[in-house]
């Protein structure tokens, strides 16, 4: 998917949340583990649930990894289920991963080449530490899209991130600033934490066209009008993740339509704001 | 294992050597591709005809990711096949993987909790850029550990791992240090390339008694002399890691034989340094 059609998605949905497909099988209702997989089971009827008002699907790849190859074919399944609303949701294979740059080449092709991985997913999170080799591979892909770690959400954040030079450029000011250079707002978006919402001031003085995924909404702690005051630009700009509060919002038989009252209820809040900030 | 384990496996081998399973199945020697699956042949060959000279194997999951469940599968063949092993080798998950703590969580037990993923790594890389609770729930695991990158072999290693604080600190140096605190020597390591041999001196101030694991010896050129001269302490401390020069050593049919004469050739050069130490 291109940022056009990124944008137009949004535009339509005037919701710019990602549901993250955390699905930790110890947290999902128990009346799902009699079924043949109950981790998908899980993400079929929470994306069922929340499609009217998510324009973006994040699996995180630890908790389908935690499981060895039945986790991964929960993963595989899931993302099948998700073509079949390929122009109505953007997805994320939130990996974080990076290596040396023959190494970062097959990461790529295990995230976005189909042919050769089974997976065909819109965008990757890459970890940035290895610098321009372990990210440019990525980029070599047609409309699919890398998503770099700049400012974490957690806790750790604090302890490389925030280190600044001589200069007193931070790490992550660095981050923003040279992956910049390599990639374009077409195929790189950066990720910075909600729960740091008034740093988004000064992370938009660096990149502000690009596009920026915020986890850290919901469970974290973060809030939502912040990020939307301090992150939309005049495309939006912003993919607002939410994991355990929305597919988390009931243990119990009716947890998809507890996720799709909390999905509705963080796109109102988004729709407002679309309309505050005139992009609507 | 634990690290007396490891020191007693080294100096029962003479060798620090690890062989990097980066089995790209492009690479492979065709005759093999006519086998049921031609990336565990190759593995399971290069590991008969290694398995005297090396001390560790470390798979790169990047080459088995990038081939879906096929490739992972093949990976599961292959540490079953190395647990036959397991007291003659070191096994390294070679993943570079870093989360939030509750994420990190789920990537220790892909690795290291054999029930839950079917994977039984002795260790996996780690990846500093989120910080602590990305880093401290791969501690968990008694007799496991973590090898954390801090000055890697690429070129993109200059993009960030060097930049000083005001106090003239290097990054590296800062993950050096602060990592060393949230472990032991017991249970972490370093990545540090061999490309950049001379900084090793540097490093083995901050970490004295850590082991180190090196790669970038063989097709990246970096010197194993260099490495043994500027990285051995009392208890060895090095685990050099060669994937293409070894595996690779020949396309063709003779592929292990050559693999296995590549190896030798390094363990006893390995064993001449151990010496010159005064380890052996």
């Amino acid at each position: 998917m291109n940022r056009q059609q990124l944008i137009d998605l949004i535009r339509r949905k005037k919701s710019y949340l990602c549901v993250g497909l955390d699905s930790d099988i110890s947290k999902i209702p128990s009346h799902l583990l009699d079924t043949e997989d109950p981790v998908f089971e899980f993400n079929k009827q929470i994306i069922d649930a929340t499609i009217e008002y998510s324009v973006a699907y994040k699996p995180n790849l630890a908790f389908y990894e935690a499981r060895g190859l039945t986790g991964m074919n929960s993963l595989y399944k899931t993302t099948e289920y998700l073509e079949k609303f390929k122009n109505e949701c953007f997805t994320i294979a939130d990996a974080k991963r990076g290596d040396i740059g023959n190494t970062s080449t097959q990461y790529a092709r295990a995230f976005f080449d189909k042919e050769s991985s089974g997976f065909n997913f819109d965008a990757v999170t890459v970890a940035p530490y290895m610098g321009e080799d372990s990210v440019t591979p990525f980029l070599k892909f047609n409309d699919k899209w890398i998503i770099v770690l700049a400012l974490t959400s957690n806790k750790g954040a604090s302890n490389y991130q925030f280190i600044a030079d001589k200069a007193d450029v931070k790490l992550f000011e660095q981050v923003l600033s040279t992956t910049a250079n390599w990639g374009t707002p077409e195929n790189t978006m950066f990720v910075v934490g909600a729960t740091r919402a008034e740093m988004l001031t000064e992370v938009r003085k660096i990149v502000p066209d690009h596009f920026l995924l915020v986890p850290g909404v919901g469970a974290q702690g973060g809030s939502l009008e912040e990020v939307a005051n301090y992150g939309l630009n005049n495309d939006c700009g912003i993919l607002v993740n939410a994991s355990r509060s929305i597919i988390f919002a009931s243990g119990l038989p009716d947890f998809a339509e507890k996720a799709r009252a909390e999905a509705l209820s963080m796109q109102k809040l988004m729709e407002s704001t679309l309309k505050t900030k005139g992009i609507l």
